[in-house]
């Protein structure tokens, strides 16, 4: 029946991660690929207890169907606090909450792509992104990272030779590499997106996951008007709600509200119900603080532990915020070699393939530093640097780019 | 902005049901429009219950990144039930969950349309599919509905005529026509789909909703091989959870696994906690009766008002289960035209049209029996009979057919 099959299906790249991940799921194997928050900063008992007075005292709205925009105080309180953090002028209407950020992604894709568009991403970049958009069969280019963010030059000149309908951007602690952008940055692809009549899709998962260092208003703030901003309560609160929002201008609102009512009638409603009355009645910055300062003591703890044991010729970023550390190899190396080791080892990471198009013999890979205890963390690193010793050992390393 | 969008948001037949429902929102008005379940039939105080044992006992897990293919013990029972119910061999492998029937939809949709491959439908069909179908911008083509289910001759005519990817149906009390397929027709349905190759997509959402009739085996059980079956939970326990299934062969399963992936991770972790919890530890049979009981009754007592208030010239369905009454003007009468005399008498419907391919001008509307309690629906009759009766007078009947 394989043939009945839309082409998209072929298309769309293989579900890399899902494959090696399996192979990561025996109990012996630390693992360091996934990007699970930290399941002891779920605020477990004030959800349970506002699960209780939810289906106490709205019981019958939460479980009766919704409009497909979202339950209005939650949308509300979303719009209040970008007001709040950065004096944006959003407005409830501009909200629509979403089954995660994935969904917003999926919802950009449908709402936005024509066969053969043209979609800028960041190299590396979010592959479930990559994945969502791959549906509506668009034409990607990359741009090169830098510390400060997406190479804006670079960016300029692949607008210039061709116009692209969106940029796909994560300004704050990138998903893979954990880099954040400057202002500077920022403004400038605020500029290239009006010069050039584009889109900004703006996904902001960790903005909230600042360890150190100044807090920037969204790309969005320069430029509103082509905006699609994602946030998500997967990091704040629990991801297993699968609840996020995109915020966009209000004729962009419109349109994804058609998609989503297609797509599902509305995300589910308990969830929504339990996190505005959690959001109402609990100070959530206390809440995001605790979680900061959890992960900065296992970043800081990660870090050390790649000081200790790694090889001078690997190299690592260290992130102000997020969930990742991105690591590269000497050249001449392949974080997919160090993968089959590392399994041997039973330590597993996501090699950096799959975050860059077409990707192939990448020497890049991405550690997970938010999801491990210390004495595990230790052991995995431990396991894993003998990994990364005997794949330099085995392959001579090289003086030509691998990539 | 607007040349931003996708072409297929131009051909997406504008949300004519969300325009037409924001009339029917003021307090004053009787609805009929909605497809909305009693809420006295949703078993608040068991899910407050599970809320609470799952918060205590497997939180961590509920509120945690979960697999595509949904919650184990969730898909193990819904197979079971297939084998329990009508003697189907199906595996939990064979069921995704789902954020309701909608997204199986949308998601048969994104793995296997290709831009013009056909679409077969019932006419009328369920507006919902025709919505979620024409993002992938298909071509569609509908086939007639009589008592038995849809007209196997004509299919079987469309069907060699041109090949078809994909017939949608709705075997079990049809929204919104409430027609059912007797046995033959199911029969016929399969072996037309093996001779043409097309794949089946069979929505059964209201199949548990029989009021009197034998329950006859899905046409999934005839042609397993390429048949999708959607399910719900959103009629037998509450649709503001947004948890659906579909069952289909594994192969299909493995791509709708990565169409899921991509359009949102996966369903709301809680919301498939607390369906097991209820499912393992209640006797759902004995929910699923009550609620037969109760709609039976609101349908008898619709059937009773229009019986003592609607004029002669008007037809209707007397369905032998699930939500709709199916109700026929007199030809060269408009439902249109009615839903707005009925507003000015503060009564809702929703008229034929959305439910037909480019429809226009439909003398037909439909009924919702499950969501009033009997003065409301006494009064609500009283004055839809009165805009009939206000129509009839207004236009003269004409004898040549309008649709």
């Amino acid at each position: 029946m394989e043939r009945h099959f839309a082409s998209r299906m072929a298309t769309t790249p293989k579900s890399f991660v899902r494959e090696i991940l399996k192979v990561t799921e025996k109990p012996e194997v630390i693992s360091f690929a996934g990007g699970l928050p930290n399941p002891q900063t779920f605020p477990l008992a004030a959800l349970a207890d506002a699960a209780q007075r939810v289906m106490a005292e709205e019981g019958t709205s939460a479980l009766q169907y919704r409009t497909t925009e979202g339950h209005a105080p939650l949308r509300a309180y979303i719009a209040e606090r970008y007001q709040q953090r950065y004096g944006l002028s959003v407005t409830p209407e501009q909200i629509l909450i979403t089954c995660g950020s994935q969904q917003a992604q999926d919802l950009t894709g449908k709402v936005f792509l024509n066969t053969g568009d043209r979609v800028v991403l960041e190299r590396p970049s979010y592959l479930g992104a990559i994945q969502a958009f791959s549906f509506y069969e668009p034409s990607f280019i990359d741009v090169s990272m830098g510390k400060d963010g997406i190479d804006c030059t670079e960016l300029s000149e692949v607008l210039s030779e061709h116009p692209a309908k969106l940029l796909y951007v994560v300004p704050n602690f990138q998903n893979p590499t954990g880099i954040s952008y400057t202002q500077a940055t920022r403004q400038a692809v605020a500029e290239l997106m009006r010069a050039h009549d584009t889109v900004l899709v703006e996904d902001d998962p960790y903005g909230e996951l600042r360890f150190e260092g100044e807090s920037l208003p969204p790309i969005a703030a320069l430029a509103p008007e082509r905006t699609i901003l994602l946030g998500s309560f997967s990091k704040i609160i629990a991801p297993g709600l699968r609840l996020g929002w995109l915020c966009a201008p209000c004729a962009f609102v419109e349109q994804f509200t058609i998609a989503k009512q297609a797509s599902d009638l509305h995300s589910n409603a308990l969830g929504q119900y339990l996190i505005a009355r959690y959001l109402y009645h609990h100070d959530v910055n206390v809440h995001i603080r605790s979680i900061r300062d959890l992960y900065r003591a296992q970043r800081d703890c990660m870090l050390a532990l790649l000081a200790r044991y790694c090889p001078p010729e690997v190299s690592y970023t260290p992130p102000q915020g997020g969930m990742f550390l991105w690591v590269t190899l000497p050249e001449g190396l392949r974080a997919l070699d160090l993968f089959h080791l590392a399994m041997e080892e039973n330590v597993a990471f996501v090699p950096g393939d799959p975050f860059y198009l077409n990707g192939r013999h990448a020497r890049t890979l991405r550690l997970n530093f938010t999801n491990a205890d210390p004495a595990a963390m230790e052991e995995g690193i431990i396991r894993l640097t003998r990994a990364m010793r005997r794949l330099m050992e085995r392959t001579p390393i090289a003086t030509v780019p691998s990539y």
